[in-house]
């Protein structure tokens, strides 16, 4: 423990489960004492946590893939920061680390358990937590393990900006695919054919007609459909994709928030057995096997400049439940993260 | 051409496409002149022919995987019939043959196309159209190619006493699977737990409650669906599914004549993401080079009792558009046929 270390930390806890659309007043803030460490133990000060659509799941009760949040507890996120105290060798005091951090100031991590080390030098440290990360990662097993696009085919991407859209959709576009990408805003979709230079992209919000809206971007019909967003835009997909279609089932952003007969009901399923579609959901940590492949194949492309991602930061730990909030509802633009204290390697 | 073959024949065309359920005024029975035999035509006097719920989809103008049939024309399906007259040395008169005959008393085959002889040796005649046809190959190839259970596992069986479902069920049984099926009345769950012997069954007419119908006869959850129904059963077996579950799509005989909002929204796919859900169409006719490995395997648990095969006999060309509808609507029990002529091999 070094003289610096603080005795308390803010810690923003799941105060009540969501019923639907998620609430600020699910969210409280509050400040505890942190514990003493003990051997092995590590002190970590929160510089970025990420924001993830999958953790909507984890307010609920019933059990997904993930643990599911406790309320009383406080929340936790996949993070970047930094060492502020250690009783562990091999996570000196200032080193930079990965880990599963609460959201809050400061996380005592017992036994550094899930810690590992990032290399500053490598990124950007936000990127730790989107391109080089877990959401990057997600886009990388679905398309190589379940979309499997060829050079030529069709792959449509939903949420085609977001934290794991961009990667999908880039992805694509290095195969050789024609890539069409669909978004929420029309800065949005800008960005989709301007800079991930897709082939195609359209705003949700402002066209009617989703079948409309695929055939003209896909004049040969899809033939790979990356879903980040399920509900209407998957029953579309699935009348404008072709035989053999293969589905990536990554999640459902459009249902989450929705109870009951609030949730879309898809009413064409017959042409998943009319088409042949292969449709299957995966969960990234399934794949960890993968991920030094993962790793040396997405990093050189975003040191060769073929692979590019953009980043939506918000700061400080008060406004991540805001952030949250918007994130389920579109308002990011890029890979949503907030700044909860300052990051050493800025300029 | 022998003296014997007649110069008209009775047949049964498809009047105008449904809209919706399919109704008498679909179908029409007409008498044409036969056309002469050329070098290499077979006349083809009609014994069975088989009624399949997907020939539904053929009655629509939108394309499907099979060739939409025609107004005007004649009514196609798979038949057992035995040769009248013929021009083709392969194919003797007296000989029984399968093939893709007309609804009708006679079809002329030009160039034989398709024909091949059935042993009636092997099993009665309508089998060939059954167990040891299409719609137990079906069975076959979507537990062996997608659903894959592993003995232990847990199959449920959607419409488990019709033409597919019956072999789906016992080859579950078979791998050393707990076996649930599902059918229309209680006459047909009686002879999915007597004749069969699966573990357990329920009567989707009687059941209220889908969900806690599936709960109850599977207290391990679902690791394999076969499903020939869709709609609310799928929506009920994706709740009750395990994580890692195999859904095989092979029918959905619930919304074949559904149109529009009739059609039943599924709304809770995001469980295939979260429960990593592999759901796969596909049409038998894709893996016809596995015919040789199906017939051996199926015709020898045949042979030795380990399966059997419940068919439904309607008598008379005339009658074969009522039986039509009513399969769509359930009331065959077992794989249904109609005899259009007198068979040969009946004592």
């Amino acid at each position: 423990m070094t003289d610096a270390a603080p005795g308390t930390t803010r810690q923003i806890i799941l105060k009540t489960r969501p019923d639907g659309w998620v609430v600020p007043e699910n969210f409280e803030m509050r400040e505890i004492s942190l514990p003493a460490l003990g051997a092995g133990d590590v002190l970590v000060r929160t510089i970025y946590i990420s924001l993830d659509p999958y953790m909507r799941g984890r307010m609920d009760a019933a059990k997904t893939y993930a643990a599911n949040f406790e309320v009383g507890a406080p929340l936790q996120a996949r993070a970047v920061g930094e060492v502020a105290a250690s009783e562990n060798p091999d996570f000196p005091v200032g080193g930079l680390v990965f880990g599963l951090l609460d959201w809050a100031d400061y996380t005592a991590v017992a036994d550094a358990a899930g810690l590992r080390s990032v290399d500053p030098d490598l990124a950007p440290l936000p990127h730790h937590l989107g391109v080089l990360g877990m959401p990057s990662m997600t886009a990388w097993v679905g398309l190589r393990e379940i979309g499997q696009p060829k050079p030529g085919e069709t792959l449509v991407v939903s949420a085609a900006s977001g934290a794991v859209g961009q990667v999908a959709a880039q992805l694509g576009r290095i195969i050789g695919c024609r890539v069409v990408g669909t978004a929420g805003t029309d800065a949005k979709v800008d960005y989709l054919l301007d800079e991930l230079q897709l082939d195609a992209a359209f705003n949700h919000h402002s066209e009617q007609d989703f079948l409309a809206a695929l055939q003209r971007s896909c004049p040969d019909g899809i033939d790979v459909y990356f879903d980040n967003v399920g509900g209407a835009m998957l029953e579309a997909a699935l009348d404008a994709a072709n035989p053999f279609a293969r589905f990536v089932q990554c999640g459902s952003i459009s249902q989450y928030n929705l109870v009951g007969d609030e949730r879309y009901g898809v009413r064409n399923l017959t042409h998943i057995t009319r088409k042949r579609i292969h449709m299957q959901g995966f969960i990234v940590s399934d794949h960890s096997a993968r991920m030094g492949e993962f790793l040396s194949e997405v990093a050189g492309w975003l040191a060769s400049g073929e692979m590019t991602y953009r980043i939506d930061v918000t700061d400080g730990l008060e406004n991540a439940p805001a952030a949250f909030i918007g994130m389920l509802k579109g308002d990011n633009f890029g890979k949503q993260v907030v700044r909860i204290g300052a990051d050493p390697t800025e300029g």
